[in-house]
């Protein structure tokens, strides 16, 4: 856990001061830089020292086998891996023949920006050598947002001290780093040895070229660079050479104080399961010519564009807590850059900021990260859908394979194929159908594209509502059950009935039948008919919700609540998760929730409930929930701030706001949870600014209230083409849109209609406080409990 | 399967005239001979052709790790895996420098012969070389039940035509023979390349010797051999050599037509964890001294003495389906074969007759195998729970890591730690804690060895009981739960109040109680408190037994009957056994059952039961039920029998008792059946023969029955230090007793006195037949749908 105030409170840029070697890897992770396509992690440029050095492409991975103690049918044979491929962005330099390396000599000072309207990570260091010699290193390094191959660095020595300096700068292109091997705890990456073979290398002038394949999955990938070298005349002199695994530019320069040496680096990326070498060669380098003919300074230029845009129509401004203020928007910059470019490829748990969870995609893209991208990113959002759809062949094939109708999409997968190897926990949790069955609806409703909705999003919809209608049946007295699934809680699994599962099913079902009744020639197309549609309306209407009615409770699934309660007084703080601690048997009877599983349902089906069930179940779940997950917090924060809990409702928006920037799951280093920092956003914007999409998504609604500590809360967002912004004070709310025709909005329940460039503000309702619920013993909001 | 019929029907022996090299690996399982610390497989004595080699000794064992796609808490970490010793069994012979192999040349006559009341195999093969030259060669082999740790052959070859022929017999000890790897069937070993790392190797004279140690888990083994030689005088030589893993005495002959060479091989056998080279070398070398001293025919005598002391205790005699009468002989025989000399070692679900399952125990032994061991060789049933016994601190420590009081004992091992690799059907299968209890109060039951239960029972039901006090928990009306655990059937899982694992944990903890209340210093030393025993009994009395009132029956566990009913009418024959064609998960959430498990329950504790209530239940599980497991045919039979389904009960005989023999499986070349083959036992004197144990144990009743097939059935067994002899007739039984005082036994309900060698005969009511259920399409009993 990051416990110093490592990073300097800014609105609009994230900052170090001081190079802390042991949280390296974490800084490394919150530094990346990626455009959905690229990512770099925050390696310091000349490579060592690191945590975990770190270059991906979106997709690009390893096959490796699933071993099994056991096997069983239907387990998957091979898994996928994402691999830290070529890395651009090494410039290792020496000052007077020895490597500036931070382990040695003396750091005058250092510091690190991540620039969040640049887009640019920028750094600067001032360092004595062990010899005595003093140079001033700065650097900036971007990834593209408009040029979707392409990255760049700038880099520039100068001499500090009186005298001259030799400087040796080595500009390199380098595969198969070595990666440190991690044991213990799955959530990490099956890291593999050299995963890159090499098939050609080249370096003429200031260019290189490493070009490379992957053995099992059949792979290729080019790196190129290309440089623009100023240094004094003279004395720089440029020189390139390249082997199977390091292309190399070398420049080396006498550079007296007031002169600088200077290198601009352009890479381009490219990698294709299809392509052959000289093809993938050649778009290497086309990529590389157009980023130099646009030049640095257009890069920057272009850079800061694209974020003004994506600010213009998504930043949410917070007063009164600083620290969220930056977190929010660094969790919005982050989550942009794994949507950005990501283009037909899917959103990584982790981003492209690590290599935690073998890089692989969960229900998180869909059920989280497509939250706020629909609303501030729609293009990138339908772009994550269209993957999904791409891989419909496989999540058939999938299903054929379970025995079940439709599709049944993999749990965790780079290319589309189930790389879950364990099922409780993975094919049991169908939901993930729902789920991205969901963010179809979702998507359509943010949008209106009805294009989408035909071509893409209909034929996943149905697909999913046959899944769901094979899954279940009707019992002897009509209901319908969807039995042995596991939800979104982790601690309880094959269970049935589970109620979160069921009524994302059920929309599911509802809303294959709409779309294709809304599409009759296209679902025709897809064998649809209307016994189907009327079968799954009937699943639908008849879907069961368990419910205790002596505890007025919803149950998580069939028989939940009358399971023994987790002993969570007897339960030492340092065997949390508890499930590195104790064996799933145990976790699975009892109840204890890893993370928000029926109060999720609550937020994304919230009409299945009334207030007053929303108020009882919350109240009955709080207690039992540890947040073993960061996919917890933010859900709990939606609910809590609808229920009464405004207070807790803040507290979790800080847990979830700052998980990476305090590290406090202990893993950051492994990447970023995007969908926690997506969650943020769904926090404030649909918590406290209380935004539900109402009518079936023909509308949208806002139910704004403030906790004490904030005094305003404004949020941006996009809905049907037109870009609204909500105000929050601490007495009325101000909503404005602009683009569009006049737009139907709730405040509060109330509809009213708002017209272009004509800001409406509405009074705030008194909030009515609901005695808070308690937290497991230790598990009260972690940033509340840290501040204690 | 084993369609011929490949055995000669015959009431005291198992003959084949043919040698089917296709049916080598099942043969090489049904003439296996053991004594339950040696294993040989009836492999040919010249070792190819061969399905599978096999010597075996009882626990030794090499461990490997256990490989998980993703890992989590309290998996077993090393797995165990019974290894291929040395052979001793290898003699081979060259004819004219032809070496004599069944695969080349004509083979004249062949027969094997598994003599049940000898304890031998005999083989008699009359074969012609390639180039023409004619033998016959005569084997005998036993693995002596009075010694131990010796095995022995005789063997003889001689010409058959006219001339005479040059003969060279090689007899050998050979270790790491190459063994077949299989894939794909997790009921399969996992076999190891060259599991014995050379330590000593020795030839003189005509002995020799191989020592050699495992690497991982440091056992030593040490194997030595002796030999007569006996041939045509002055032609007949005899030399020894010996290498790291062969050691060889090589004898050369020239013999004549009427001469005979004949070779006399004593083989003895001892491992260790713990014992030095030479104290092992020692032990093998004093044990072949023995035997060589006792003589061949010192061997054979003492194998039919301990045989006919065997059957005059442990006999059934079946009149009216000779192939029954042969195959409950043959079970017994191979029962006996497991159970004999095990000593404190466990009992391997295939005996040590192949390395199917790796060579582990599972709960086979305990409730399958020990019903039929404490009432015809008790002392073989005490040494496998002293052995259950001896790993008490293993279970304990697993009991820790799971975070629950008592003892947890493995699902399967060799060592007494958990090897199990899939925790949903291993750790979750608790109910092999309440077997072990049952055991023990059977066995103490049907012996009255006080003494065992103080010293050893007690800690066992101690235990386990505080196993079950922890696992289970008091809803808020005071029942008691036992949630989120596997019953026997293998197509469940992870389910709350399985009847049949309650219903045994009630009788655990009751006998728990029961056993500290006879024993309370020996109590009051494991720490048991009039607490203790009071929440155990609390725990009894309220545990919660899942009942479908609109039914009319038990549920296998909360919500069972809820659940769909599997689509028996869509699954294709071919799909069988289900767990090799659908994923566990749709198994998991169906009416499937794999294998007995609330009819088991309903012989185990049949006092739990109305007569109505085990018969709905037994109607309406049957229909469920598709035995894909081995263990569930007996089961049924005997429940089939109770509740007025006498042909069933019988066509599940023959399913049980012909599972090796016709190879009903598919693979009795992977080891026999032994669990299967000890409930042929039980099938026919529990089922047909209605014994119960009544009275808590304290007396023994009976209510026979006959099917029409059956002209007359008699069995033998010991209780309570007295032999009983029941012969059942169409219309009467007639018991007779001898040894000890008199004994009240009850017939049908009704107790009588039975005194020593007085018959008793009295009449067979009328048995009242009820309309037969169902079972799933195409699962009738395996017997009768291959009669059709």
């Amino acid at each position: 856990m990051i416990i110093d105030p490592a990073f300097e409170v800014s609105p609009w840029s994230l900052r170090e001061h001081e190079l802390n070697l042991d949280l390296l890897p974490q800084s490394e992770s919150v530094f990346a830089l990626s455009n959905g396509h690229i990512g770099w992690r925050g390696n310091l440029d000349e490579g060592e020292p690191n945590g975990l050095p770190g270059s991906y492409l979106n997709g690009l991975h390893e096959l490796h086998p699933l071993p099994y103690a056991e096997a069983g049918y239907g387990y998957p044979e091979s898994g996928q891996t994402v691999i830290n491929v070529t890395n651009g962005k090494l410039i290792r330099l020496l000052v007077d023949d020895e490597p500036f390396d931070l382990r040695y000599g003396t750091i005058r000072s250092h510091t690190r920006e991540l620039d969040l309207r640049a887009g640019v990570l920028r750094r600067e260091c001032e360092w004595v050598s062990p010899a005595g010699r003093a140079v001033r290193v700065r650097s900036t390094r971007l990834v593209s947002f408009q040029q979707r191959a392409v990255a760049a660095i700038a880099y520039e020595v100068e001499p500090l001290d009186d005298g001259e300096v030799r400087l040796v700068v080595q500009s390199e292109l380098a595969a198969n780093e070595e990666v440190p091997h991690a044991a213990g705890d799955p959530r990490v990456s099956a890291a593999l040895e050299s995963p890159l073979q090499p098939e050609e290398h080249a370096a003429s002038g200031t260019r290189l070229r490493l070009v490379h394949s992957t053995t099992r999955s059949r792979l290729r990938v080019a790196a190129a660079a290309d440089h623009r070298v100023q240094g004094p005349a003279g004395t720089t002199q440029v020189s390139a050479d390249s082997g199977a695994d390091v292309s190399r530019l070398t420049v080396t320069s006498v550079v007296k104080t007031g002169e600088c040496l200077r290198l601009e680096k352009f890479v381009a990326y490219g990698w294709s399961a299809t392509r052959s070498l000289p093809a993938l060669r050649d778009q290497a380098d086309a990529a590389l010519v157009g980023a130099k003919d646009t030049g640095w300074q257009g890069l920057l230029d272009q850079q800061r564009a694209y974020l003004d845009d994506f600010w213009e129509r998504a930043d949410v401004e917070v007063d009164g807590d600083t620290e969220i203020q930056q977190a929010v928007r660094f969790a919005l910059f982050h989550v942009l850059q794994v949507g950005a470019r990501a283009e037909e490829r899917a959103l990584p748990a982790k981003g492209l900021t690590g290599s935690g969870y073998d890089g692989h995609t969960f229900w998180d893209a869909e059920t989280f990260v497509l939250h706020m991208l629909c609303l501030t990113s729609p293009r990138a959002a339908a772009e994550v859908l269209r993957w999904r759809y791409n891989t419909l062949p496989a999540a058939k094939e999938r299903a054929r394979q379970l025995g079940f109708e439709g599709a049944a999409f993999p749990w965790r997968t780079i290319n589309g194929e189930e790389a879950s190897g364990y099922w409780p926990a993975g094919t049991a949790a169908f939901h993930i159908n729902a789920d991205i069955a969901d963010a179809v609806v979702r998507y359509v409703a943010a949008t209106g594209d009805e294009a989408f909705e035909r071509d893409t999003g209909l034929e996943l919809l149905v697909e999913t509502a046959r899944l769901w209608r094979s899954l279940g049946h009707h019992d002897h007295a009509g209901a319908f059950h969807i039995d042995g699934v596991t939800g979104p809680d982790e601690y309880s699994a094959i269970s049935d009935d589970n109620v979160y599962t069921n009524l994302m099913a059920q929309g599911n079902l509802d809303a294959a039948a709409d779309a294709a009744k809304r599409h009759p020639r296209h679902a025709a197309a897809l064998g649809v008919t209307d016994e189907e549609t009327a079968a799954w309306r009937d699943a639908a209407a008849a879907m069961t919700l368990p419910y205790n009615d002596d505890l007025g409770v919803h149950e998580q699934s069939a028989g939940y609540t009358r399971h023994q309660v987790w002993d969570f007084a007897g339960t030492d703080s340092a065997n949390y998760p508890l499930m590195l601690h104790y064996p799933y048997f145990d976790l699975y009877r009892k109840q204890v929730v890893k993370q928000a599983d029926l109060v999720l349902g609550m937020y994304l089906r919230g009409n299945a409930f009334t207030p007053e069930q929303k108020a009882r179940n919350f109240a009955y779940y709080e207690p039992l929930t540890v947040r073993d997950s960061s996919l917890s917090a933010f859900g709990q924060a939606v609910i809590a701030a609808e229920v009464g809990h405004l207070q807790l409702a803040y507290d979790y928006i800080g847990e979830s706001a700052l998980i990476d920037l305090e590290d406090l799951e202990n893993n950051a280093r492994d990447g970023l949870h995007i969908a926690a920092l997506a969650g943020t956003w769904t926090a404030l914007v649909a918590g406290l600014g209380g935004m539900r999409m109402v009518d079936g998504g023909q509308s949208i609604g806002f139910a704004p209230k403030l906790p004490d500590a904030l005094s305003r809360l404004a949020f941006r967002l996009l809905f049907r083409g037109r870009r609204l912004r909500v105000e929050v004070g601490r007495t009325s709310a101000t909503y404005t849109m602009t683009g569009g025709g006049p737009l139907e909005v709730r405040h509060y329940e109330t509809p009213f209609t708002l017209h272009p460039d004509k800001p409406e503000e509405r009074d705030l309702p008194e909030f009515t406080h609901r005695p808070p619920p308690r937290q497991p013993p230790g598990r009260a909001p972690l940033r509340r409990r840290q501040q204690k």
